[in-house]
């Protein structure tokens, strides 16, 4: 069976400026890749009419199925729609459904509507319409020599719900696909270059249809086994038994048998053990807190933070001691058991992460250089610490202590 | 003078499948705008020999530089030297320098050196090598019918010591390079429907070479003027012009006049006031302090935060009344109103934010939907409150939360 084949364009200045980060190429292939397509090419091109239609053009000749986001707003620099229509060679009419929508959208919220809203209704007549429930921009399908592209507005919220309500049933419905599997193990501890050659036995004998990636990610290695294959019942008892394998390996360095941010991988300890938990934040200013409650439901087992950045919270809210701070600094191991031990107290939890450190690109010294973490992890009358120096600047250093983190407090869950 | 043309291709099947945002297209593309280089297509393309030459060769054919990352570490999926090596029709030899480098790298981390780690230091005898101070993998530089290819390792700290060390700077000898300006007002309040009816007249006398692009951005709506000239004095000097007229339009929802973070806007006003600043976070769980702290510096004004997930810490840590819990709810102008007061307290801070609300997916009701935020902000005596209704998922809710608690403050700083 013939892997189902897409591009994914994204159309705006704002993309080749460096003004936005694309996230919803990212997003759009996962769930692609649930689907069974296969994302060969992502595109992202300028609001300007020739290099859309040179993007068109050239998806069009190597992918079955061209998706296409951004520049459907309704100013004057947003061009994709006309584009389309020109391109596919059609006309602007009105689409009533899209229209209605429109006006009942600006009476709730009691705003006149502007011509230019009213606008957004005019589709192509060379289009299948797609319903968009969360804006005025509605979804457009074309299919021309028996390729399929469809135009999606840029608004992640938008195209999300487009792409799960409209444009993955529709593709599914339409082609059939092989079964498209990922199955990742995350390890830590060792580098990518050890541990390539701890399996590479195991990487020789993969069958050639069975691709090996390694990721290392913030401290981490992630190692993704990728099948694709007719029949997905059989793919993913392959995929599985060469998993274990591997898995067997490395069983000493065994994080997590899927592919999910830390702050899960941490939350299903949790809760197994049915554990609270809360952290004492001084480096990390919040982070590891707004990635824990980034989780839906995570109130069962999250409390709360003290971001202790000023000494003075560190006193009077964890209770740290003065004399503490004085004789070894804030960075210190001392510090972050007296933190550890104070939101234990205030916050009323079983565990606790805090740490503090130097996260740059000031503030560092010969003994403290930028990168100098400690941090705390444990539970009443069990707290224990680990030093780390990163070596990355200010943002990296942020991520790495919050993976490391969660990380120390995961293993003292396994003990 | 003609525009210098620009593509980026980023390599790796983690790009593909939606394992990884990509975030370096979006930093190389500022970079490269700041130095006067025009971005004109971004591509990203798996682990895979054929795609990697199509790219090179299409890319190659349409911009005058082409700019590739990632596919460079030291395990058998990472194919893009030898694919380079292949399509410049070099052979691989040690690079003396980077060879030393790696030896020193694993020598200092105590680290045994594998052949894989030592075949980093191979590189194409047809290219210019680059240092890479911060990892084993060379930078590698190749020309090819008048046209310049730099290849980069994909980690972003490794890739961003190279771009600022070695590309850039050498991208600016071998070209001149028309003035390339953007200038960004930030506007709160008003749909870009509305502001783009209000200054459509201004938008009609604008030079053809200054483009106006509306990026709404959680909330706000950021106004982008762009201009590529010969002259960088008389072109700033004329976008200034345009802009303040622009400006002047719009004085009453202005933001800022620079396209920077809520965040680095907030502390600027705090700073100008000499205010120092914490938070009282529930629904954001810490996000907002996250921002902040991302800030280097943010220790001059940012003191630190209370994360009341829980009732029992809002009750504990902020002082907020069991009877108002009660009565109210968490989600409410009173709680709000007691957790800023609480966070005044005992943070001991100038001003506060304060925020309660329901992100979702749960947690819902007729009375109080998903979305329903209340954010408190001020300084002892003077609180503010203000009601808010999102209509997004958890992620943007958080996110839209965030940038509206900051921007509440920003407008209490400047009463």
């Amino acid at each position: 069976m013939e892997k189902i084949l897409v591009s994914i364009i994204t159309i705006g200045d704002e993309l080749l400026i460096g003004q936005t980060v694309d996230t919803n190429s990212a997003w759009m292939a996962q769930e692609l890749n649930h689907a069974g397509f296969w994302v060969q090419r992502r595109i992202a091109v300028g609001d300007e009419r020739q290099a859309i239609i040179a993007a068109l053009e050239e998806e069009g000749k190597r992918s079955h199925i061209v998706l296409i986001t951004g520049g459907l707003g309704p100013t004057a620099d947003d061009i994709t729609k006309p584009v389309l229509c020109d391109y596919f060679g059609g006309r602007l009419v009105r689409d009533e459904d899209t229209y209605q929508r429109i006006m009942q959208m600006f009476e709730s919220r009691g705003l006149p509507v502007l011509q230019r809203n009213v606008d957004q209704a005019l589709v192509p007549d060379v289009c299948t319409v797609l319903r968009n429930e969360r804006g005025t921009a509605p979804g457009m399908w074309f299919e021309k020599d028996e390729k399929i592209y469809v135009s999606m507005p840029g608004v992640p919220f938008e195209m999300k719900g487009l792409m799960e309500n409209e444009v993955v049933p529709r593709l599914q419905e339409r082609f059939e696909t092989p079964a498209l599997l990922h199955h990742t193990l995350i390890t830590t501890g060792m580098g990518e270059s050890f541990v390539a050659e701890k399996i590479k036995d195991f990487e020789a004998q993969l069958p050639p249809h069975i691709k090996l990636a390694y990721l290392p990610s913030y401290g981490l290695l992630k190692l993704r086994l990728t099948t694709v294959a007719p029949d997905k019942i059989s793919a993913a008892a392959e995929l599985h038994k060469e998993f274990m394998k591997m898995r067997g390996l490395l069983t000493d360095i065994v994080v997590a048998e899927a592919d999910l941010p830390m702050s899960v991988i941490l939350a299903e300890k949790l809760k197994a053990k049915g554990f609270s938990v809360g952290t004492a934040e001084s480096c990390t200013g919040g982070t590891i807190a707004s990635q824990i409650t980034a989780i839906a439901g995570s109130s069962a087992y999250f409390k709360g933070s003290v971001v202790s950045y000023a000494n003075e919270v560190k006193m009077n809210v964890l209770g740290v001691q003065a004399a503490t701070l004085e004789q070894y600094g804030a960075v210190s191991e001392e510090t972050v058991r007296e933190m550890a031990a104070g939101a234990l107290k205030v916050l009323g939890t079983d565990c606790v992460m805090a740490v503090s450190g130097i996260m740059g690109p000031d503030g560092g010294s010969a003994e403290k250089p930028v990168g100098t973490v400690w941090i705390a992890v444990g539970g009443h009358n069990n707290i224990h610490t680990k030093k780390h120096h990163f070596r990355y600047d200010r943002a990296r250093n942020i991520s790495m202590t919050c993976v490391a983190a969660m990380n120390e407090l995961r293993k003292w869950l396994e003990l």
